[in-house]
């Protein structure tokens, strides 16, 4: 295996608190990373590097953990333009919501699906996100959530099956939503389950209620797909406790908490995922980050990236919005996004620069990881690796 | 002269109302242009184009002026990482301000000024701005000030004296500030005047006051620059009054006005130039556009671009902002961030895409310019044309 190093960082976010300045995020100053194959073989200061067959100077800049967006919808088609044009235009729109998406997308075919997906990748990639999850959700039908599932998983491992989503607009289920939490957690995740990792609901009021999300993450979990939850976005409910309960990966937006809800995230193991991208978005007051942190909660950050209320695939945009507006620090927003990302996704080998994990860089033309808050809004991502080999 | 023709542009602001839709932004769908030298010769319909020596497919793309950036501090040294970090991390940190970068300004070589400049310049250019303001400021000697624009001066035409940024920390002005005045209207101004169009003072508690401004405005117009004003930004103020008194090109910030301040900018050629970068990075309430343009004052947005309280320079972003919080609509916004800035330099020939324009565009990797508004913080200037000669 070829070994290459990257020498001359600025400064490197390693995340691991036994490293460097011995903070979270374990930061070396002047550092260096030693690249094996797909994987980080060494990592110290750069006058101490090991001889390696190749050898790349960093010129200044800072290093960072490719970003772990561990939350988005990208298997869509259609665009949202006009009504996210009228709602910042204070104008009334009658069509719109995730039906207008549902439709669009159940219209395409698979290769406009698929290249839909690839834009995105390709698109966050570009800024630095080198895991991507993303989940169905705008099928809503046995066959477009099982398609959904099947493209996005052609190029991402981190597959969502999202099915509870919304009741679609389908005439037989308006009277009768149980018949399509039946579908969901029958047929439908029959289907689906052979191409996801997570089963997901949208636990909310005019979603799903708290029995149903329940019933829904429990036939996915004997299924083998582990549970996630849309949870706490738009009002108080019951999603982070019921995440909380079945040891779900993540509770997702947490921008309605109780004490209590605080308290459960706190003394779990379930991850409060914030995207602050969905606040800005919809001029929707923001999460509070503090106060989780304060609490002991993990905090991971992702951009929701949807044709509907958060159309950004930026996760340096939402560190900046986590700085500004979530009181986060931005040490604190840098690890979020992405050792926050990876422990949403249960992922011990990325969202980290240390031996053994896969080598998944982000390059910045700025020398230290604060610029991501610093300089907003300016693509600073000037090159990425992942799994060893430069891609951008 | 080649001609060459931009054709398919799938959304096409001109900012000329009698075209296309008719709205202020002069909205043409399906879209030509025709550039011919450094010029806009032709728009219209893609169908109805003219023959041309070249012909390039925007295949889909929206096609906006290039982004007319009208307030920036780009001549600086230093960096103020540290003090950011300590403000957004609820840490005290006692050095930091002005002063720093002015310490840090006057150590630097022309060579290092220099560097940094076209590297902003080059950023902002990446981001789809083909006029950039700059301004001097932190040198605050006769000699530091003067090499500031001459070396300004050497990458943009649209260069402004600020000798009025602050008083200097030195010795000599702490019980003396009228003695810096003196020295700003006088040697400062004669060294400065042959490399600089404007001239600009920071008008607020603790920098100038009325009387000082009004002085060293009238002293800059005197030597032939025209004013424009550091107005309003942190506290109600004669900053605007004066503006509007002197006919300023353009009040800066604008942040804190009275009803008198609405109406005399609305009833002035004076435009109103909001920052939110400068909010964004301080955590300051926003200023209200909705309230000047429905006044029917003139709106311009600018990047504020400068190490201490607004270091991005991004156009996207600031229209983001302005559409989020700021009330203006997506329309108003991408008009502020183009034809804004151009009346905020009293420049007809940017910021519109009519003939006889020089042709300065950015071809945005989406469908609809509404998109930078809806797509928050994603880098989508795909491709950049100045004075007819695609740059990036
Ligand atoms: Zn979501
Ligand atoms: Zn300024």
């Amino acid at each position: 295996m070829t070994t290459t190093a990257l020498t001359h960082i600025a400064s490197l976010v390693t995340n691991d608190p036994s490293l460097g300045d011995g903070t979270p995020i374990g930061l070396i100053q002047d550092a260096a990373v030693v690249i094996d194959g797909d994987r980080i073989a060494w990592v110290g200061e750069s006058s101490k590097a090991p001889a390696t067959d190749n050898a790349l100077d960093a010129g200044g800049r800072a290093v960072v953990p490719g970003f772990v967006d561990s939350h988005s919808h990208l298997v869509f088609a259609g665009d949202r333009t006009q009504e996210f044009n009228a709602r910042m235009s204070g104008r009334a729109y009658s069509a719109g919501g995730i039906r207008t998406t549902v439709a669009a997308t159940r219209a395409a075919t698979d290769a406009e699906l698929s290249a839909n997906v690839a834009r995105y990748l390709a698109e966050a990639l570009r800024q630095g996100t080198t895991t991507q999850e993303t989940k169905s959700g705008y099928g809503l039908t046995v066959h477009d959530e099982a398609r959904a599932l099947r493209i996005a998983r052609e190029q991402t491992d981190e597959t969502t099956y999202l099915g509870a989503h919304i009741v679609p607009p389908d005439p037989a289920y308006a009277t009768d939503p149980a018949a399509y939490v039946a579908l969901v957690t029958g047929e439908m995740l029959d289907a689906c389950a052979p191409h996801a990792r997570w089963i997901d609901v949208f636990c909310e009021q005019g979603a799903f209620d708290g029995d149903q999300a329940r019933a829904i993450l429990t036939a996915g979990l004997a299924k083998g797909l582990h549970p996630r939850v849309h949870a706490n976005q738009l009002s108080y409910g019951p999603g982070v406790q019921l995440a909380v309960e079945l040891d779900a990966a993540s509770a997702d937006h947490c921008t309605h908490l109780t004490d209590a809800d605080v308290d459960a995230l706190a003394q779990s193991r379930t991850v409060a995922t914030l995207l602050p991208g969905a606040e800005f978005s919809t001029r929707a007051a923001w999460p509070d980050a503090r106060r989780l942190l304060d609490a002991g909660a993990t905090v991971a950050l992702s951009t929701d990236c949807n044709p509907g209320s958060s159309f950004t695939s930026s996760m340096p945009f939402c560190i900046a919005l986590a700085v500004r507006d979530m009181g986060m620090t931005p040490d604190e927003a840098v690890w979020s996004a992405t050792a926050g990302g990876a422990a949403a996704l249960r992922r011990t080998d990325i969202g980290r620069i240390t031996p053994g994990a896969r080598a998944d860089l982000a390059l910045l033309d700025a020398p230290s990881h604060v610029h991501l808050a610093y300089r907003p809004g300016v693509p600073l991502v000037s090159e990425v690796w992942r799994g060893g080999t430069r891609v951008v």
